[in-house]
């Protein structure tokens, strides 16, 4: 039945996740949707609507008990486990994603990583050594790796974007601000930067 | 009248302009609904409908003038001039920011770049100088900046959130993975590559 569930209530959850993890970091243990709602700038009946799609996650009076929560939204998000990621590009973008200490704890690690420049194959970076992009094929397949990051310049983000699809990709988080064109059952997200500054520039 | 167009609908205007400055590059001087619905993933008729809120753009049958429906969401998105930016914090992400260089053509460009690591202020890159956090104020106020791109690690997030806003900052381009509680005024748009990522897990 999840499939029915609307894209835009799916985005709040890792955002509902986020906020739980910052409470029991405070040290709470119990929470409700007002003290949420209230940390997130979200109507409490909006986050109760939310999460009604996928059960009962609290006692009326009680609040949610927030490890329980936790759990049950990672497991709703398939996040209860850790997913490897090919981060194609190593520009200051990669560089950056690469150093990005936030990953493991969300449910995921860079596996592996690829870029088409010579001299920057073969480099280490912690535990990681930077593969040609010829090597992404055999990389990709021996680890089973489902999800890319891609941060390759706009030119030739279509193009490797289609062959990660070919290699077995199934949900590619695109930086480059290009739309993707790629088959319906691919999952994509984009980060853009200047897409959420004009959106707020409107508003100046 | 357009305090009442959804938010939803200014949210794909940076899209559809960022579709046209392709077209333009691809040498197109006249595109369609139908075009850019298919570039976008987007149904024609949610593209009329969006533009609609704005004025008329298109003549039945002749489609869209790209320069003109380019400049119109530029004037639409207040992007038809050269917004200053402060970023705070130079890290590996802040570092990437300052290097990229897709904001100008976009309305945008890095006007001060603030730390509060000694080692880094400044240092000098391309043309700006890294300056300590103390120097905020007044040169924030100098140069009149009303975005930031807030950088910083998410323990330091919220309190330099709220000085920026004492400061006069208006809208905030936040990477911390953490929601900003703001007063109302403040635009707000969040960056969290594991937000993006959680969703598209739900569905794999």
């Amino acid at each position: 039945m999840q499939e029915s569930v609307p894209g835009i209530v799916i985005g709040r959850l890792p955002v509902y996740l986020r906020a739980l993890n910052i409470l029991q970091q405070e040290g709470k243990e119990v929470t409700s949707s007002q003290e949420l709602g209230k940390r997130l700038g979200i109507s409490s009946a909006q986050i109760r609507k939310d999460l009604s799609h996928f059960g009962e996650f609290g006692k009326q009076g009680t609040g949610y008990s927030i490890t329980f929560l936790q759990e049950s939204l990672r497991e709703i998000l398939n996040v209860n486990r850790l997913w490897p990621i090919a981060l194609v590009g190593f520009g200051d973008l990669g560089n950056a994603l690469v150093h990005y200490r936030g990953f493991p704890a969300k449910g995921f690690f860079i596996q592996a990583v690829f870029d088409n420049d010579p001299g920057k194959v073969g480099d280490k970076i912690n535990d990681l050594t930077i593969q040609a992009s010829s090597e992404m094929e055999r990389t990709i397949t021996q680890h089973n790796i489902k999800i890319a990051i891609l941060a390759v310049p706009i030119e030739a983000a279509q193009s490797v974007a289609e062959k990660l699809v070919k290699i077995g990709i199934k949900a590619i988080l695109n930086y480059a601000p290009i739309t993707l064109a790629l088959p319906p059952n691919i999952q994509i997200q984009n980060i853009d930067p200047v897409v959420h500054l004009q959106q707020m520039t409107y508003y100046l």
